[in-house]
């Protein structure tokens, strides 16, 4: 392979259980033009694939890259868990894909310009985005999370990011909130994904009373409700960011954050959100470097996991410590 | 200045509430000689740091370093906080010290060789020497504990320290366990501190019926009484060992560690301490990746931090990464 070029576009693609997503940006991580669809349930893994194989020629031709060849290099977000820096992904979300070798698909089919192709997480994607170009940018150390179905993240430490052990750093979703509370889809106890994850949310207000005998409503209906000032729907929001800032409290104790960038779906709750969490961080965030931490609502909404993306191959340096 | 001999030998030391300690190591890390003194109480800070200046003379003697010139660095480990890296020290258990000029001290005093003269957080040298020489040799994610009079610690993530926003990183103490759990001394609630650290489990088992009567009986009293199957004494310790395990599989599950090296007075309680430890991890770190991190005693014991602070000179590329 010959070095890519560096000046040319960056293929961006960000796969989740919902939806996929794909565009092209420029080096800058400016997204020129992109595209979704949603993620096709009961298929094979081939079918799949194709679908995003179609939704990628789509972004090139609406780019005018006429040929994957002028491509500076291909970045990937996609739900966890992964083989990293392999990516073999296994998404939850996803059971199409079971160990299935996304990276080498898409440096086969469209790496033919010799950069790189580049395969993470999709919540660490969202962080390395938003510390790039989104909330937390110009501070070293951020944390990243997306509330949304599941509760994800990742972190920029020291103006890098950091990948751990088996690239799963950021899982901020499986940090212990209340040890004896409800159990997790991973099998534990107490995380705050199990409590703060948008269907846990609805169950939780549903018990208690809000539209009791509707099956089928979501967090994005509960959210709604709260904005109009349903009391339980209200208490649901004010749980879920009660347990995120002791989540953050931790991470914050644990990291030295400067940041902490909330994006996903449930962050659209505003204040109903973002108040409990303060609450709790005045309670659990006590020493003096910790009390400095500053929560923001994520700044790039849905593109932020595709700009990570882009991150990957425009900012290497700072976003990609694998060979 | 001029560059220090860089195969010169390394001044180090570890200062604590209870003792400071001071050391000449080789550039490999080797200590050549160290002794130790209690850390002066009701004295002030000029006293201190004449004790101090006394104690390094002794073993630069020891160590046939005729002149603070033959130095090729200084490394320091002490409690905090601190302004870091100005190495402004406020040690919480020492009154006398604060804002005390601690490497200005040191550079002006030792420093003749012109070699670094680098501060940092007492429980942060102790991981660093760990990774560098101990439990956590050759793996590239790694936390250090100090479980004693309080619960420290710092981590290592792809290979480099990690320092946060102020050089308070690792502050695993304050990750909360049990958020409506005891008062702590940071003002917050439920922090693992609250729970583990020593005089908190001495307390909790004479409220329980351990010793009841007995004032000044301490952590290592409780420990020797666990060995002899005293049953208060034993479940205090499950107590503490349980809460590290919850707070093990927070930090795990937010860094993805290889191995996590726990050391201090409590540590050498054993399997006292660490089954419980390891029960809890079992309930609350599930995830393939978190049910990979090992758990094992520090292997440096008192050297850790002395030995920690040489890296800070001889290994500067991967654990000193302020100017």
């Amino acid at each position: 392979m010959t070095a890519g070029p560096r000046s040319g576009p960056v293929l961006v693609i960000d796969i989740g259980g919902t939806k996929m997503a794909a565009g092209v940006a420029d080096p800058g991580g400016r997204l020129i033009t992109w595209t979704q669809v949603p993620t096709a349930r009961d298929v094979d893994a081939e079918r799949l694939w194709r679908n995003l194989e179609d939704l990628v020629l789509e972004v090139l031709s609406a780019a005018k890259v006429a040929d994957p060849a002028e491509l500076s290099g291909v970045g990937c977000g996609c739900g966890g868990p992964m083989e990293w820096p392999a990516g073999l992904v296994s998404p939850l979300n996803i059971p199409a894909w079971r160990r299935f070798p996304l990276r080498e698909r898409l440096a086969e089919r469209f790496g033919a310009g010799g950069g790189h192709v580049r395969v993470h997480n999709d919540a660490i994607c969202v962080a390395a985005g938003e510390h790039w170009r989104g909330a937390g940018r110009g501070k070293r150390n951020v944390m990243g999370m997306v509330v949304s179905t599941g509760v994800g993240g990742g972190l920029i430490l020291n103006n890098r990011l950091i990948d751990g052990a088996s690239g799963n750093a950021g899982h901020i979703g499986h940090v212990v909130v209340y040890p004896d509370g409800p159990a997790c889809v991973c099998g534990g106890r107490g995380c705050l994904e199990a409590i703060a994850r948008g269907p846990a949310l609805a169950e939780w207000a549903q018990q208690h009373g809000w539209r009791p005998d509707q099956p089928g409503v979501t967090a994005k209906d509960l959210t709604a409700d709260a904005a109009q000032g349903h009391e339980m729907a209200v208490a649901a929001l004010r749980r879920a960011g009660y347990a995120l800032g002791i989540a953050v409290a931790s991470a914050t104790s644990l990291c030295d954050l400067d940041v902490v960038a909330v994006g996903g779906g449930l962050s659209q709750a505003g204040s109903l959100l973002f108040e409990p969490l303060q609450e709790a961080l005045d309670v659990h965030a006590r020493l003096d470097f910790t009390r400095k931490v500053r929560v923001v609502p994520a700044a790039l909404g849905q593109h932020a996991g595709m700009v990570g993306a882009a991150a990957l191959i425009s900012a290497g340096d700072r976003y990609w410590t694998a060979g």
